[in-house]
């Protein structure tokens, strides 16, 4: 056996799995084999599923999130608030915050965060979509749900830059220790923010 | 958002890619996620690579690996020892015992190892095939190197049973510590092996 793997077909497959994130060449080997061991039906089935994902995906045309319609289930329920926009990276982020059962506005999905290092400008973000929905004049707070990194507040502050116009009010999320966080392990940047944000004791 | 995800199509994607062993629904997230902010090409070469895998995989019909051609480059590479045969349990184990540039034989690929627990039946393995083999007379030693749990002894030993008419020598792995292994974190089983099957020192 003159190569790695004894077949070019395999081969094929163990590269395509192993340039997922994450996932090195030996689970790539151990999960092509696993779909190797399966009914072909399976494997066509799995297949087809990332297939129509990529092929057949839509965006909701008010927040930019994925939607199996032209408005996602979020915009389309009137019992949510539609005066507060709530600005995250993706669709990971309004599934965590959704979690939380503790906001009933909308959101606004940007599709990314920007990132010189990795090519990612801000015309490739949705933040003109963000700035229009501004302009109907309903809109009293927008949240700025970023990451709490460099490239989230460069995200952040060029949003503000671009929506500061509007008179619009612009919150971001609250940044301190985290509840049951021992102080002994907190970094300094945090627990700096956090005695300079104190916020009144409610017992 | 009365669902967990926002979209059918990523559910769908979601719950096959978080079907492959190992990959929770966190992770089958991030990577559908993923293969969405990937060009749709991208993704089609992805799944074709899979799909080809799985609809045109051939095996050797010697050994049978799995291979492009009829017979694998082992089997038709005729500097090879073809009088011995080690019995592995899958094309991994075929590719580790290579790595380690120290055998000249061929092999015999069983496709996994009798387990009743999930199944598998000595019908499901190529043990005919390898008996087959056996009956050429031109095969002097089978190296069993199945794994040291309780699926692969037995299978070892049914397997044993199978081929000892034929009057072939059979041989297993020599067990014992690791190079390297440190005396006081051996398991006693293995300890209590490496002394009974102990050596000649060769300095």
């Amino acid at each position: 056996m003159t190569d790695k793997y004894p077949s070019k077909l395999l081969e094929n497959a163990v590269e395509a799995i192993g340039s997922l994130p994450g996932v090195g060449s030996r689970s790539a080997l151990r999960l092509a084999l696993h779909l190797l061991r399966q009914p072909k039906e399976n494997v066509h089935h799995f297949t087809s599923a990332i297939n129509s994902l990529a092929d057949e995906v839509r965006y909701c045309r008010e927040c930019m999130m994925i939607s199996d319609d032209d408005v996602c289930s979020i915009c389309s329920d009137r019992t949510r608030d539609h005066s507060v926009i709530c600005v995250v990276e993706n669709v990971c982020d309004v599934m965590s915050i959704e979690a939380t059962g503790q906001y009933r506005g909308t959101y606004h999905v940007l599709g990314g965060i920007i990132s010189p290092i990795n090519g990612i400008a801000p015309s490739d973000l949705t933040i003109r979509q963000l700035v229009e929905r501004l302009q109907g004049g309903t809109i009293s707070e927008v949240i700025l749900a970023l990451s709490g990194d460099v490239e989230g507040e460069t995200t952040s502050f060029y949003i503000y830059r671009q929506i500061a116009p509007s008179g619009v009010k612009v919150s971001a999320l609250a940044r301190g220790l985290g509840f049951g966080d021992d102080l002994e392990y907190a970094d300094s940047l945090t627990l700096g923010r956090s005695i300079l944000n104190r916020q009144i004791f409610k017992p």
